[in-house]
């Protein structure tokens, strides 16, 4: 029988609509014990997760996500913020890998998430500054990556109608000729 | 039942000693097919993958990967360059989560792998120029950000004795806490 994909690879996907039901604390440090396992240059885990699920903490994380972004996240019973350390830990030295590495650790999340029964939505739309500022990160040392949102899928209707509409599913993706080539010379 | 790691992440890792058994094309395919599904920025899907399993075309990547590394990817069937692209494929605008995205898809591949049986190793001692070249890529429109060998894990009498000592498996990791923070107040 010919290899095929792994079904939560495709199956895994990006809502907006999120039940605001709280997280168990088990699933929560489960994402992160994914990511930790993650391969870095050097195995320098240049990664760090910082998240709030209630309160002020999160009120002020949720603030630091483009408008267009909390409309949605603000229902999202976790928000965090990856950031990615700029030197490697061990040298001092610029760290190239450091932002693939992240975002490497991040995958490892949004699998583990589907994985258990629950979905994630990674965004750019957020201020770096702010979210170093709300995560107590310093951003000459580290960079501010990516927000992120973790919860059960929830009901499009609880959206605005323009986001209800894309609410579909998987996005399209390019085809496999176009991201993988192989040399054949 | 409290929520535990997948098995699978904990058990992926990073070998040095492959098999020289060639890869069936449908395990190939599979990998990127992976790879394709990772979420991205505007879903911009930024990533490139060039890769060779044989001839000249493998003998040049080869090539391109720092001495420490050739010793041991030589023997492992399938050899590529993992690329980020600069800008949105939209837009022409710099694209900031290019190299954190091609990360994401990179993690999927290392996880399709193991799941297929397989190992992958994905390497930052290369030659960027060198890479971007074999690979016929514009590197002022592509980073060249990591090099990966994927393969039958094989035995690591394989190796020169200081590899082979280092062929224990598993990294270690930093501890949970360190890498992920809950704001609290």
């Amino acid at each position: 029988m010919p290899a095929t994909l792994t079904p939560f690879f495709a199956a895994r996907w990006s809502p907006r609509a999120f039940r605001e039901d709280p997280l168990p604390l088990d699933q929560i440090n489960t994402l992160f014990e994914a990511a930790r396992r993650a391969p870095s240059c050097f195995n320098d885990q240049p990664w760090r997760f910082v998240y709030a699920t209630r309160g002020p903490a999160r009120a002020r994380l949720l603030q630091t996500l483009a408008e267009a972004n909390q409309i949605w996240a603000q229902r999202a019973p976790l928000l965090g913020i990856v950031f990615a350390r700029k030197t490697f830990d061990a040298t001092g030295k610029p760290n190239r890998w450091s932002e693939f590495d992240s975002g490497a650790a991040a995958m490892a999340i949004a699998l583990q998430a589907h994985l258990l029964g629950i979905e994630s939505h990674f965004m750019g739309g957020f201020d770096e500054s702010a979210a170093a500022t709300a995560c107590a990160m310093d951003p000459k040392a580290w960079t501010a990556m990516a927000a992120f949102a973790i919860g059960k899928v929830g009901d499009p209707a609880t959206l605005p109608e323009k986001l209800r509409e894309r609410e579909t599913g998987r996005s399209p993706r390019k085809p496999l000729a176009e991201v993988a080539h192989e040399l054949t010379d």
